[in-house]
Protein backbone atom coordinates (compact mmCIF):
# COMPACT_ATOMS: atom_id res chain seq x y z
CA UNK A 1 0.00 0.00 0.00
CA UNK A 2 1.30 3.38 -0.62
CA UNK A 3 0.65 6.27 1.40
CA UNK A 4 1.88 10.30 1.98
CA UNK A 5 2.51 11.03 5.44
CA UNK A 6 3.18 14.66 6.93
CA UNK A 7 6.07 13.85 8.73
CA UNK A 8 7.05 17.11 10.98
CA UNK A 9 9.60 15.63 12.59
CA UNK A 10 7.87 15.92 16.18
CA UNK A 11 6.95 12.39 18.26
CA UNK A 12 3.28 12.07 16.82
CA UNK A 13 3.99 12.12 12.79
CA UNK A 14 6.75 10.27 13.45
CA UNK A 15 5.24 7.62 15.26
CA UNK A 16 2.35 7.94 12.76
CA UNK A 17 5.03 6.77 10.37
CA UNK A 18 6.13 4.09 12.02
CA UNK A 19 2.71 3.21 12.76
CA UNK A 20 1.87 3.61 8.95
CA UNK A 21 5.00 1.32 8.07
CA UNK A 22 4.12 -1.31 10.68
CA UNK A 23 0.57 -1.79 10.08
CA UNK A 24 0.36 -1.67 6.04
CA UNK A 25 3.87 -2.15 5.29
CA UNK A 26 3.38 1.11 3.80
CA UNK A 27 5.51 2.28 0.33
CA UNK A 28 5.81 5.60 2.49
CA UNK A 29 6.50 9.17 1.27
CA UNK A 30 6.67 11.41 3.81
CA UNK A 31 6.69 14.99 3.35
CA UNK A 32 8.31 18.04 5.72
CA UNK A 33 7.14 21.66 5.32
CA UNK A 34 9.77 24.85 5.52
CA UNK A 35 7.15 27.42 5.97
CA UNK A 36 8.98 29.68 7.70
CA UNK A 37 8.94 28.65 11.25
CA UNK A 38 11.55 29.55 13.71
CA UNK A 39 11.90 26.06 14.71
CA UNK A 40 13.48 24.97 11.71
CA UNK A 41 15.19 22.30 13.97
CA UNK A 42 12.53 19.70 13.11
CA UNK A 43 13.62 19.34 9.64
CA UNK A 44 16.41 18.13 10.40
CA UNK A 45 14.73 15.56 12.63
CA UNK A 46 12.50 14.72 9.84
CA UNK A 47 14.99 14.07 7.53
CA UNK A 48 17.28 11.52 9.65
CA UNK A 49 13.68 10.10 10.49
CA UNK A 50 12.57 9.13 6.99
CA UNK A 51 16.19 8.01 6.32
CA UNK A 52 16.29 5.91 9.43
CA UNK A 53 12.61 4.51 8.04
CA UNK A 54 13.95 4.39 3.90
CA UNK A 55 10.84 6.14 3.29
CA UNK A 56 10.69 8.54 0.18
CA UNK A 57 11.43 12.37 1.91
CA UNK A 58 10.88 15.82 0.60
CA UNK A 59 10.95 18.91 2.01
CA UNK A 60 8.28 21.39 0.61
CA UNK A 61 9.32 25.08 0.45
CA UNK A 62 6.47 27.38 0.73
CA UNK A 63 7.81 31.13 0.08
CA UNK A 64 6.08 34.35 -0.90
CA UNK A 65 8.35 37.38 -3.27
CA UNK A 66 8.24 40.23 -0.82
CA UNK A 67 7.59 43.30 -3.26
CA UNK A 68 8.03 46.30 -3.69
CA UNK A 69 11.60 45.89 -3.46
CA UNK A 70 13.54 46.14 -6.69
CA UNK A 71 15.59 42.77 -6.20
CA UNK A 72 13.19 39.97 -5.64
CA UNK A 73 13.01 39.19 -1.71
CA UNK A 74 11.24 36.23 -0.76
CA UNK A 75 10.47 34.83 2.96
CA UNK A 76 8.60 32.16 4.60
CA UNK A 77 5.01 32.20 3.78
CA UNK A 78 4.71 32.72 7.57
CA UNK A 79 5.14 35.77 6.35
CA UNK A 80 1.51 36.72 5.11
CA UNK A 81 -0.19 34.34 7.58
CA UNK A 82 -0.16 36.61 9.80
CA UNK A 83 1.91 37.13 13.02
CA UNK A 84 1.36 33.31 14.88
CA UNK A 85 4.52 33.10 17.03
CA UNK A 86 5.37 30.50 14.92
CA UNK A 87 6.87 32.49 12.15
CA UNK A 88 6.98 36.00 13.40
CA UNK A 89 10.05 36.84 15.20
CA UNK A 90 8.35 39.48 16.99
CA UNK A 91 5.67 37.83 18.86
CA UNK A 92 7.54 35.83 21.74
CA UNK A 93 6.47 31.71 21.72
CA UNK A 94 4.19 31.63 24.62
CA UNK A 95 5.04 29.25 27.82
CA UNK A 96 2.90 27.04 29.91
CA UNK A 97 -0.06 24.08 29.83
CA UNK A 98 -0.83 23.54 26.09
CA UNK A 99 -4.67 24.17 26.19
CA UNK A 100 -4.01 27.61 27.42
CA UNK A 101 -5.92 30.80 25.48
CA UNK A 102 -2.19 32.02 25.29
CA UNK A 103 -1.11 29.18 22.88
CA UNK A 104 -3.89 30.65 19.97
CA UNK A 105 -0.75 32.85 19.20
CA UNK A 106 0.74 29.61 17.97
CA UNK A 107 -1.62 28.72 14.96
CA UNK A 108 -0.57 29.86 11.52
CA UNK A 109 -4.16 30.15 9.90
CA UNK A 110 -4.85 27.19 7.78
CA UNK A 111 -1.62 25.32 7.74
CA UNK A 112 -3.23 22.05 7.92
CA UNK A 113 -5.07 22.40 4.78
CA UNK A 114 -2.27 23.76 3.26
CA UNK A 115 -0.08 21.06 4.23
CA UNK A 116 -3.07 18.26 3.40
CA UNK A 117 -3.75 19.35 0.18
CA UNK A 118 0.12 19.53 -1.23
CA UNK A 119 -0.12 16.20 0.28
CA UNK A 120 -2.84 15.14 -1.46
CA UNK A 121 -1.54 16.28 -4.85
CA UNK A 122 1.27 14.42 -4.23
CA UNK A 123 -0.63 11.06 -3.42
CA UNK A 124 -2.55 11.61 -6.24
CA UNK A 125 0.50 11.46 -8.88
CA UNK A 126 2.09 8.52 -6.78
CA UNK A 127 -1.22 6.30 -7.22
CA UNK A 128 -1.04 6.32 -3.43
CA UNK A 129 -4.32 5.23 -1.77
CA UNK A 130 -3.92 7.66 1.71
CA UNK A 131 -2.92 10.61 2.85
CA UNK A 132 -2.37 10.50 7.10
CA UNK A 133 -1.30 13.29 9.43
CA UNK A 134 -1.13 12.59 13.18
CA UNK A 135 -3.70 15.52 15.26
CA UNK A 136 -4.75 14.01 18.51
CA UNK A 137 -7.43 14.71 20.50
CA UNK A 138 -5.13 16.93 22.47
CA UNK A 139 -4.68 19.45 19.89
CA UNK A 140 -8.82 19.61 19.29
CA UNK A 141 -8.97 22.20 22.01
CA UNK A 142 -6.91 25.00 19.99
CA UNK A 143 -6.64 24.29 16.59
CA UNK A 144 -9.79 23.44 14.87
CA UNK A 145 -8.10 22.13 11.65
CA UNK A 146 -6.75 19.11 13.63
CA UNK A 147 -10.80 18.08 14.42
CA UNK A 148 -12.37 14.69 12.97
CA UNK A 149 -14.84 16.98 11.48
CA UNK A 150 -12.82 19.22 8.95
CA UNK A 151 -10.33 15.97 8.18
CA UNK A 152 -13.89 14.28 7.34
CA UNK A 153 -14.83 17.80 4.88
CA UNK A 154 -11.20 18.46 3.31
CA UNK A 155 -11.16 14.85 2.46
CA UNK A 156 -14.82 14.79 0.67
CA UNK A 157 -13.34 18.57 -0.76
CA UNK A 158 -10.16 16.94 -2.06
CA UNK A 159 -11.99 13.34 -3.47
CA UNK A 160 -14.38 15.56 -5.52
CA UNK A 161 -11.47 17.59 -6.84
CA UNK A 162 -9.61 14.53 -7.80
CA UNK A 163 -12.35 12.15 -9.27
CA UNK A 164 -10.46 11.61 -12.26
CA UNK A 165 -7.70 9.99 -9.80
CA UNK A 166 -7.18 6.28 -9.66
CA UNK A 167 -7.14 5.21 -6.60
CA UNK A 168 -8.71 8.04 -4.89
CA UNK A 169 -6.83 8.51 -2.30
CA UNK A 170 -8.33 8.85 1.42
CA UNK A 171 -7.52 11.54 3.96
CA UNK A 172 -6.86 10.20 7.10
CA UNK A 173 -6.04 10.77 10.58
CA UNK A 174 -5.26 7.39 12.42
CA UNK A 175 -4.52 9.29 15.54
CA UNK A 176 -7.52 11.53 15.87
CA UNK A 177 -9.51 10.01 19.15
CA UNK A 178 -6.01 8.98 20.81
CA UNK A 179 -4.23 11.04 22.99
CA UNK A 180 -1.11 12.08 23.26
CA UNK A 181 0.00 9.58 25.52
CA UNK A 182 -1.24 7.34 24.00
CA UNK A 183 1.32 7.90 21.48
CA UNK A 184 4.17 7.90 23.27
CA UNK A 185 2.99 4.53 24.46
CA UNK A 186 2.44 3.15 20.75
CA UNK A 187 6.10 5.52 20.16
CA UNK A 188 7.61 2.82 22.97
CA UNK A 189 5.50 -0.30 21.26
CA UNK A 190 6.68 0.01 17.71
CA UNK A 191 10.43 1.13 19.28
CA UNK A 192 10.38 4.73 17.27
CA UNK A 193 14.15 6.55 17.73
CA UNK A 194 12.08 8.63 20.36
CA UNK A 195 15.33 10.37 20.92
CA UNK A 196 15.45 11.54 17.21
CA UNK A 197 12.09 13.46 17.36
CA UNK A 198 12.03 17.32 17.95
CA UNK A 199 9.04 19.02 19.22
CA UNK A 200 9.89 22.64 20.63
CA UNK A 201 8.60 25.50 19.02
CA UNK A 202 11.56 27.91 20.15
CA UNK A 203 13.88 25.73 17.74
CA UNK A 204 17.07 26.56 19.31
CA UNK A 205 19.68 23.57 19.95
CA UNK A 206 18.08 21.97 22.58
CA UNK A 207 14.12 21.47 23.58
CA UNK A 208 13.25 24.49 26.23
CA UNK A 209 11.10 22.20 28.73
CA UNK A 210 8.57 24.97 28.80
CA UNK A 211 7.29 25.91 25.79
CA UNK A 212 3.31 24.47 25.36
CA UNK A 213 4.74 22.01 22.53
CA UNK A 214 7.68 21.04 25.59
CA UNK A 215 4.39 21.07 28.32
CA UNK A 216 2.87 18.38 26.37
CA UNK A 217 5.42 16.50 25.21
CA UNK A 218 6.67 15.95 29.05
CA UNK A 219 3.49 15.25 30.19
CA UNK A 220 2.53 12.70 27.39
CA UNK A 221 5.96 10.27 28.80
CA UNK A 222 4.81 11.13 32.19
CA UNK A 223 1.27 9.94 31.86
CA UNK A 224 2.59 6.78 29.41
CA UNK A 225 5.01 6.02 32.44
CA UNK A 226 8.15 6.19 29.67
CA UNK A 227 11.26 7.59 30.68
CA UNK A 228 11.49 10.73 28.84
CA UNK A 229 15.14 10.90 26.79
CA UNK A 230 14.84 14.42 25.90
CA UNK A 231 17.33 16.96 26.74
CA UNK A 232 14.90 20.23 27.88
CA UNK A 233 17.51 22.87 29.21
CA UNK A 234 15.66 24.15 31.80
CA UNK A 235 17.31 22.15 34.26
CA UNK A 236 14.32 20.29 35.65
CA UNK A 237 15.35 17.07 33.12
CA UNK A 238 16.99 14.49 34.61
CA UNK A 239 19.90 14.06 32.24
CA UNK A 240 22.67 15.80 31.38
CA UNK A 241 22.75 18.00 28.06
CA UNK A 242 24.14 15.74 25.03
CA UNK A 243 27.63 16.25 23.89
CA UNK B 1 -14.30 44.62 1.73
CA UNK B 2 -11.59 42.97 1.81
CA UNK B 3 -10.98 40.13 -0.41
CA UNK B 4 -8.14 37.94 -1.98
CA UNK B 5 -8.31 36.09 -5.11
CA UNK B 6 -6.15 33.90 -7.29
CA UNK B 7 -4.80 35.63 -10.20
CA UNK B 8 -2.68 33.78 -12.93
CA UNK B 9 -2.39 36.45 -15.43
CA UNK B 10 -5.02 34.75 -17.61
CA UNK B 11 -8.02 36.61 -19.03
CA UNK B 12 -10.59 34.79 -16.46
CA UNK B 13 -8.42 35.60 -13.33
CA UNK B 14 -8.30 39.57 -14.12
CA UNK B 15 -11.75 39.78 -15.21
CA UNK B 16 -12.28 38.81 -11.66
CA UNK B 17 -10.11 41.09 -9.84
CA UNK B 18 -11.86 43.89 -12.02
CA UNK B 19 -15.28 42.97 -10.88
CA UNK B 20 -14.42 42.49 -7.58
CA UNK B 21 -12.87 46.02 -7.41
CA UNK B 22 -16.18 47.42 -9.38
CA UNK B 23 -18.91 45.18 -7.68
CA UNK B 24 -17.38 45.30 -4.20
CA UNK B 25 -14.94 48.41 -4.23
CA UNK B 26 -12.83 45.39 -2.56
CA UNK B 27 -9.60 45.94 -0.91
CA UNK B 28 -7.86 43.27 -3.08
CA UNK B 29 -4.49 40.65 -2.44
CA UNK B 30 -3.94 38.95 -5.17
CA UNK B 31 -2.01 35.93 -5.20
CA UNK B 32 0.00 34.08 -8.04
CA UNK B 33 1.65 31.13 -7.71
CA UNK B 34 5.20 29.67 -9.28
CA UNK B 35 4.85 25.96 -8.97
CA UNK B 36 7.07 25.08 -11.84
CA UNK B 37 4.80 25.58 -14.44
CA UNK B 38 6.62 26.24 -17.89
CA UNK B 39 4.17 29.09 -18.88
CA UNK B 40 6.00 31.54 -15.71
CA UNK B 41 5.22 34.17 -18.34
CA UNK B 42 2.23 34.41 -16.91
CA UNK B 43 3.25 35.83 -13.29
CA UNK B 44 4.32 38.64 -15.19
CA UNK B 45 1.18 39.08 -16.64
CA UNK B 46 -0.29 38.92 -13.14
CA UNK B 47 2.16 41.95 -11.40
CA UNK B 48 1.70 44.54 -14.13
CA UNK B 49 -2.04 43.84 -13.91
CA UNK B 50 -1.69 44.38 -10.37
CA UNK B 51 0.18 47.13 -10.51
CA UNK B 52 -2.50 48.80 -12.87
CA UNK B 53 -5.40 47.70 -10.37
CA UNK B 54 -3.01 49.39 -7.31
CA UNK B 55 -3.81 45.81 -5.59
CA UNK B 56 -1.34 43.98 -3.33
CA UNK B 57 -0.05 41.56 -4.97
CA UNK B 58 2.37 38.23 -3.82
CA UNK B 59 3.61 35.87 -5.91
CA UNK B 60 4.37 32.47 -3.66
CA UNK B 61 6.76 29.91 -4.68
CA UNK B 62 6.09 26.91 -4.20
CA UNK B 63 9.12 24.34 -4.33
CA UNK B 64 10.48 21.01 -3.23
CA UNK B 65 14.13 20.31 -1.99
CA UNK B 66 15.16 17.17 -4.23
CA UNK B 67 17.38 14.37 -2.55
CA UNK B 68 19.84 12.91 -2.52
CA UNK B 69 21.82 15.30 -4.03
CA UNK B 70 24.58 16.55 -1.50
CA UNK B 71 24.15 20.05 -2.02
CA UNK B 72 20.71 21.34 -1.92
CA UNK B 73 18.80 21.63 -5.05
CA UNK B 74 14.99 22.86 -5.48
CA UNK B 75 12.52 22.03 -8.11
CA UNK B 76 9.12 23.30 -8.35
CA UNK B 77 6.33 21.85 -6.58
CA UNK B 78 5.09 20.64 -9.75
CA UNK B 79 8.12 18.01 -10.12
CA UNK B 80 6.88 15.74 -7.02
CA UNK B 81 3.08 16.16 -8.54
CA UNK B 82 3.65 14.09 -11.55
CA UNK B 83 4.25 14.55 -15.09
CA UNK B 84 1.99 17.34 -16.10
CA UNK B 85 2.49 19.25 -19.64
CA UNK B 86 2.30 22.43 -17.62
CA UNK B 87 5.35 21.21 -15.12
CA UNK B 88 6.97 18.44 -17.18
CA UNK B 89 9.11 19.53 -19.81
CA UNK B 90 9.03 15.96 -21.14
CA UNK B 91 5.41 16.26 -21.74
CA UNK B 92 4.60 17.93 -24.94
CA UNK B 93 1.51 21.02 -24.41
CA UNK B 94 -1.26 19.29 -26.33
CA UNK B 95 -2.79 20.90 -28.93
CA UNK B 96 -6.74 21.44 -30.01
CA UNK B 97 -9.66 21.69 -28.45
CA UNK B 98 -9.80 22.46 -24.79
CA UNK B 99 -12.08 20.21 -23.76
CA UNK B 100 -10.59 17.12 -25.62
CA UNK B 101 -9.36 13.88 -23.58
CA UNK B 102 -5.89 14.55 -24.50
CA UNK B 103 -6.13 18.46 -22.67
CA UNK B 104 -6.01 15.54 -19.36
CA UNK B 105 -2.46 15.83 -19.68
CA UNK B 106 -2.42 19.73 -18.39
CA UNK B 107 -4.33 18.55 -14.97
CA UNK B 108 -1.86 19.22 -12.29
CA UNK B 109 -2.69 17.54 -9.21
CA UNK B 110 -4.83 18.88 -6.84
CA UNK B 111 -3.15 22.68 -7.65
CA UNK B 112 -6.52 24.63 -7.05
CA UNK B 113 -6.85 22.93 -3.61
CA UNK B 114 -3.55 23.81 -3.07
CA UNK B 115 -3.61 27.29 -4.17
CA UNK B 116 -7.11 28.34 -2.78
CA UNK B 117 -5.58 26.60 0.98
CA UNK B 118 -3.06 28.95 1.07
CA UNK B 119 -4.97 32.07 -0.09
CA UNK B 120 -7.60 31.52 2.43
CA UNK B 121 -4.86 31.14 4.96
CA UNK B 122 -4.16 34.77 3.52
CA UNK B 123 -7.66 35.95 4.11
CA UNK B 124 -7.72 34.84 7.21
CA UNK B 125 -4.49 36.82 8.67
CA UNK B 126 -6.05 39.90 6.54
CA UNK B 127 -9.29 39.74 7.75
CA UNK B 128 -10.96 39.08 4.71
CA UNK B 129 -14.48 38.24 3.95
CA UNK B 130 -13.79 36.39 0.42
CA UNK B 131 -11.63 34.54 -1.25
CA UNK B 132 -12.13 34.59 -4.73
CA UNK B 133 -11.37 32.62 -7.78
CA UNK B 134 -12.14 32.73 -11.50
CA UNK B 135 -13.38 28.67 -12.22
CA UNK B 136 -16.15 29.31 -14.90
CA UNK B 137 -18.17 26.30 -16.55
CA UNK B 138 -16.10 25.61 -19.32
CA UNK B 139 -13.36 24.43 -16.97
CA UNK B 140 -15.95 21.83 -15.46
CA UNK B 141 -15.72 19.05 -18.70
CA UNK B 142 -11.66 18.98 -18.01
CA UNK B 143 -11.12 19.94 -14.29
CA UNK B 144 -12.95 18.57 -11.18
CA UNK B 145 -11.14 21.12 -9.18
CA UNK B 146 -13.26 23.69 -10.93
CA UNK B 147 -16.85 22.53 -10.08
CA UNK B 148 -19.34 23.98 -7.97
CA UNK B 149 -19.47 21.41 -5.39
CA UNK B 150 -15.99 20.87 -5.06
CA UNK B 151 -16.18 24.79 -4.19
CA UNK B 152 -18.76 24.10 -1.64
CA UNK B 153 -17.57 21.14 0.45
CA UNK B 154 -13.71 22.98 0.33
CA UNK B 155 -15.32 26.02 1.73
CA UNK B 156 -16.98 23.97 4.01
CA UNK B 157 -13.88 22.33 5.33
CA UNK B 158 -12.33 25.27 5.14
CA UNK B 159 -14.70 27.39 7.24
CA UNK B 160 -14.93 23.99 9.67
CA UNK B 161 -10.72 24.25 10.01
CA UNK B 162 -10.47 27.76 11.21
CA UNK B 163 -13.56 28.52 13.28
CA UNK B 164 -11.83 30.91 15.38
CA UNK B 165 -11.35 34.03 12.94
CA UNK B 166 -13.13 36.64 12.55
CA UNK B 167 -14.40 37.06 10.10
CA UNK B 168 -14.99 33.44 8.90
CA UNK B 169 -14.10 33.95 4.94
CA UNK B 170 -16.32 32.56 2.39
CA UNK B 171 -15.00 30.95 -0.61
CA UNK B 172 -16.43 32.17 -3.96
CA UNK B 173 -16.13 31.00 -7.38
CA UNK B 174 -18.70 33.91 -9.21
CA UNK B 175 -17.63 32.76 -12.52
CA UNK B 176 -18.44 28.64 -11.97
CA UNK B 177 -21.70 29.20 -14.19
CA UNK B 178 -20.70 31.63 -16.90
CA UNK B 179 -18.92 30.52 -19.80
CA UNK B 180 -15.50 32.10 -20.88
CA UNK B 181 -17.14 34.06 -23.37
CA UNK B 182 -19.34 35.75 -20.94
CA UNK B 183 -16.18 36.34 -19.00
CA UNK B 184 -15.00 38.09 -22.32
CA UNK B 185 -17.85 40.15 -22.16
CA UNK B 186 -17.48 41.11 -18.93
CA UNK B 187 -13.65 41.95 -19.70
CA UNK B 188 -15.12 44.53 -22.42
CA UNK B 189 -17.46 46.01 -20.09
CA UNK B 190 -14.99 46.66 -17.35
CA UNK B 191 -12.51 48.02 -19.63
CA UNK B 192 -9.98 45.15 -18.71
CA UNK B 193 -7.09 45.57 -19.85
CA UNK B 194 -7.27 42.60 -22.03
CA UNK B 195 -4.25 42.71 -24.30
CA UNK B 196 -1.60 42.61 -20.94
CA UNK B 197 -3.43 38.89 -20.35
CA UNK B 198 -1.12 36.13 -20.96
CA UNK B 199 -3.38 32.58 -21.33
CA UNK B 200 -0.62 30.14 -23.28
CA UNK B 201 0.55 27.14 -21.71
CA UNK B 202 3.68 26.83 -23.96
CA UNK B 203 4.84 30.05 -22.13
CA UNK B 204 7.32 31.23 -24.99
CA UNK B 205 7.27 34.81 -25.92
CA UNK B 206 3.99 35.21 -27.44
CA UNK B 207 0.83 33.13 -27.31
CA UNK B 208 0.74 29.97 -29.88
CA UNK B 209 -2.62 30.06 -30.79
CA UNK B 210 -3.44 26.15 -30.80
CA UNK B 211 -2.85 25.04 -27.32
CA UNK B 212 -6.24 23.91 -25.37
CA UNK B 213 -5.98 27.40 -23.69
CA UNK B 214 -5.18 29.54 -26.73
CA UNK B 215 -7.97 27.92 -28.59
CA UNK B 216 -10.16 28.43 -25.84
CA UNK B 217 -9.21 32.50 -25.48
CA UNK B 218 -9.67 33.08 -29.11
CA UNK B 219 -13.27 31.36 -29.22
CA UNK B 220 -14.56 33.22 -26.39
CA UNK B 221 -13.46 36.30 -28.12
CA UNK B 222 -14.86 35.43 -31.28
CA UNK B 223 -18.42 34.09 -29.57
CA UNK B 224 -18.56 37.47 -27.73
CA UNK B 225 -17.75 39.36 -30.61
CA UNK B 226 -15.07 41.40 -29.36
CA UNK B 227 -12.35 42.24 -31.23
CA UNK B 228 -8.82 39.82 -29.90
CA UNK B 229 -6.10 41.89 -29.17
CA UNK B 230 -3.84 39.10 -28.86
CA UNK B 231 -1.32 38.37 -31.07
CA UNK B 232 -0.46 34.28 -31.88
CA UNK B 233 1.92 33.06 -33.22
CA UNK B 234 0.14 30.87 -35.47
CA UNK B 235 0.11 33.21 -38.37
CA UNK B 236 -3.82 33.06 -38.70
CA UNK B 237 -3.77 36.58 -36.63
CA UNK B 238 -5.12 39.69 -38.07
CA UNK B 239 -2.26 41.23 -36.05
CA UNK B 240 1.51 41.88 -36.33
CA UNK B 241 3.63 41.02 -33.98
CA UNK B 242 3.76 43.28 -31.29
CA UNK B 243 7.18 45.34 -31.88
Amino acid sequence: MKAVALLSGGLDSTTLAYYLRSKYDAELTCLSFDYGQRHKRELRAAKEIAEELGAEHHTVELRVQVPPLEHLVTKGLGYILGGSALTDESVPVPDGHYAEESMKQTIVPNRNAIMLSIAYGVAVARGAEMVAFAAHSGDHAIYPDCRPEFVEYLNLALRTGNTWATPQPDLVGPFLHMTKSDIAGMARDLAVPIERTWSCYKGEEYHCGVCGTCYERREAFEEAGIVDPTYYVDNTTRFAAPS
